[in-house]
């Protein structure tokens, strides 16, 4: 943690950490992971550390902020094992420097069950903070990367169907991606006017963009880039895929809305950065969510994502 | 939450929250409060929100930062009573905007227990940073307020003496008091050298501030500034003044070392908010922390505070 350019002054042993700012938007948020509901049990402390920092920096991504440094508090049991909390905080550690971004302080309690909560701030020109609130008709509704593999993936774990030949659904559950560079693509574009990173399942991410801009969206499902692996594991289980493409959350991949003519500019500049994007509707004058299916668009239901245990 | 000046652009709701900041250094620190550990069971809604917030607080007055804002994760059990998250949420909020913060941001989830994760934000000048370890020899050593209170109220609670007739004691339990000020006054004086908050008892802080120094501190048990009902309880209860005073935690007064000739014009300004800070002992070279007592000083013992079911 000594590279050059290193902005935290003060870091873990003081009262407090320091970093160093410029003048700006400060982007902060918070997030709390609890064992067996938020990861497995049994999940490894990398598994958890990079996780803890990964739900975090999405959050940032869908401000459009560039991460800066992350503080967390850990509640562990008595009886963890004595190197699995330094474990956990050396993934969150490694897992940040991935974004750019330092482990600058924290808190260790004694706790009933494992439990991490992590602060991640970020930086932002407040004009060009990505909001929940800012999409307008005429926008093109899209989203970054693929649908539904995180949830196919922990699924399979909880059916004890192995993953070992399913490459993406793998990589999902043990190697989950904020998409901060993509991001900051968007909020630099200027064109994109809402943003909100899948985190409760497509279905309830799109309601919140919806309620909070005051608009309806019409998404095709068609269109939507569902991962292979994920489909093919929803067909050998007979899983309706509505459970794992709308209902499912933690993609940790972005919805966004952006004015259309901006639209081949911004996809090529993704691209760019290894990520495809994908227009999977529109926004009109109204309210609600529709989808395209069968013999028109229905009401799309605003149920969200039920974590596992929870 | 709107008064005029208010800084915070993007407040609960978004992503993440937003807060306009100005160059220099951004102070960040983190704590978890326990159910059962960090407070009583049955302790009330703005008891625990109180408290939560002055934790936290507490570490930016040992740093000389003024606080800016403060994002929550909390973890309760299914069957919490309704209200009661929305009546800590309350009183986290007037309790920052008593220090002209704000409640910027969380996250709420279901736990075994109940846990309030703060997360507080502040700045300072690089320069005017109180560090832990900046004491130098020839330095006094001093402390605000009165030490014992906290602890000695906790004892009696645990023990079912009332704290009805013991305002100061009362005080200190239900109205604990972050030294945001008074750390601002030292800050800003250019000649305090080193801060820490008493969270871990007088012993354990003063030993922080030795190691992280790398000098000796002499303290003189006659001088420390021991709370009347505090010392009446414990005689009262045959517990040794030990426990209250030096190994008791939490009186979130603030430990600092500072140069002798800037004493009286510091103790001044001090008085002017209403504070009394007291000389204790002196900074010498060498190391580990010692008390006068008895027939000559002694090694204190490193022994930290010990929540009372942790």
């Amino acid at each position: 943690m000594c590279d050059k350019g290193y902005p935290v002054q003060i870091g873990v042993g003081d009262d407090a950490a320091s970093v160093e700012i410029e003048e700006g938007s400060l982007v902060v948020t918070t997030d709390m992971l609890i064992g067996g509901i938020h990861f497995f049990s049994d999940a490894s402390a990398e598994q958890i550390g990079k996780k803890a920092v990964v739900v975090n920096l999405s959050d940032l991504a869908a401000m459009g902020a560039k991460p800066l440094g992350l503080v967390y508090s850990i509640g562990a049991p008595g009886d963890t094992d004595v190197e699995f909390i330094p474990d956990i905080l050396q993934a969150m550690n490694s897992t940040a420097r991935e974004y750019g971004a330092y482990l600058i302080g924290g808190d260790l309690n004694e706790a009933k069950e494992l439990i991490i909560s992590g602060t991640a701030l970020g930086t932002a020109k407040e004009d060009e903070l990505l909001l929940r609130s800012g999409a307008k008709p005429g926008d093109i509704v899209a989203v970054t990367g693929e649908l539904g593999a995180s949830i196919a993936a922990t699924k399979a774990v909880m059916s004890g169907v192995s993953l070992e030949d399913k490459e993406s659904l793998k990589r999902a559950f043990f190697e989950p991606v904020a998409r901060v560079e993509e991001g900051r693509v968007l909020s630099e574009s200027g064109k994109v006017n809402s943003a909100i990173d899948i985190t409760d399942g497509l279905a309830a991410n799109l309601w919140q963009i919806s309620r909070m801009s005051g608009v309806k969206l019409i998404v095709d499902e068609d269109k939507f880039p569902i991962n292979k692996a994920a489909r093919e594991f929803a067909e050998e289980q007979a899983i309706d895929m509505d459970e794992i493409v709308l209902f499912g959350g933690e993609d940790f991949e972005l919805i966004f809305t952006v004015r259309s003519e901006a639209w081949d500019d911004l996809s090529e500049k993704l691209l760019d950065l290894g990520t495809e994007a994908t227009k999977i509707g529109v926004v009109e004058e109204g309210s609600g969510v529709f989808i395209e299916r069968g013999e028109g668009p229905e009401m799309l239901s605003d149920r969200g994502y039920e974590h596992f245990l929870g």
